[in-house]
């Protein structure tokens, strides 16, 4: 399911800009799913909205899972991944960026929909994003690497809003690549991550 | 914000059960605008019902998020959080079941759009689902705990599916909650944790 496709970067290009708006849309209804006081009757009438939309996308669909795709160019997309899927309304989504020292970070604002305490990002939802930022510093661009084992330490509770989440390789050894990351809010570090991940054997 | 409200059981179950059908409507939407294939403009169009809706809903809404909030008989509704909440569609949503030893269990149906690998299990949905599952049986019925450090060994990937979340208490010392969990698929384990789990001083 790593599948190589005949497409120009231009044409994904393209194609992104026209799936990503409707998933910005669906994200926006999740929010206002959750915050919504209109009365009962009227729940039920965009419910019923909502199960004629899924019908009308669902007249042409593939099956499964979107899976991970590149070009000849290099340019890969997993429009549906859980974090980074520019077609997935439960992602953020989240972009990542690689720094000059192959470190990585993202900035994001966590809304309503992240929450586990009251007020508070889901203590879950800071592995999500550890998880997969831990990940893209320890391919350092050129390896797919699977999670080994990943550990952290919850130093505070992290309140919804703008967080950061940052990642870079401490050391390898082997097929193992030892990356440390933290997720901090404005006023500083909340979660502290040590993550060993494995360069599988077929692409090494 | 964990919010006594004055309404019956009753009411707070009738509720549930206006708001939920949207929710799932909207899960289905989720995955829908991962898998559509119908032409750019029906997207376009489909795009533009989505943000009609999300107006209809924020006609009349909460600001902020929707917190944790019980009644004077005991029943407790997060209808906002990221993985067990009934009215965010983000949420697969978790069921958890305590049995009569304290351990706890939740059975899921993971859909396409909790993918990281291709076809497989984002490793941070399983770290997510993981945290907060342990975080319930840690609570042993009977207290508020936070989520310390958290463990995870990834045993093999997790296809895209049904599984299985189990947690128990291994023990305890002073405020901290020792406790060991498992995510498994229908051919067995695929992720071992552990997390030490905190009592706020404020709440014993």
């Amino acid at each position: 399911m790593f599948v190589q496709e005949d497409v120009s970067t231009a044409e994904v290009d393209r194609l992104e800009a026209v799936h990503a708006p409707l998933a910005d849309g669906v994200r926006a209804l999740v929010e206002a799913t959750i915050q919504t006081c209109v009365d009962e009757d009227e729940v039920r009438a965009v419910r019923a909205e909502v199960d004629a939309l899924v019908a009308r996308l669902r007249a042409r669909r593939t099956d499964g899972p979107a899976g991970v795709h590149y070009n000849a160019e290099g340019r890969t997309w997993s429009w549906g991944n859980a974090v980074v899927g520019e077609r997935n309304a439960i992602a953020p989504p989240l972009r990542v960026v690689r720094d000059p020292d192959d470190s990585v970070h993202a900035d994001v604002v966590l809304g309503v929909q992240y929450e586990g305490p009251p007020g508070m990002v889901h203590g879950g939802v800071g592995a999500l994003l550890l998880d997969h930022v831990m990940g893209v510093a320890a391919s350092a661009r050129k390896r797919v690497t699977f999670t080994g084992t990943l550990t952290m330490r919850y130093v505070r509770a992290t309140p919804l809003g703008p967080v950061r989440v940052e990642a870079r390789i401490d050391r390898e050894e082997g097929r193992k690549v030892f990356v440390v990351a933290t997720l901090a809010d404005p006023d500083g570090v909340t979660v502290e991550a040590e993550g060993v991940f494995i360069v599988p054997s077929w692409a090494v």
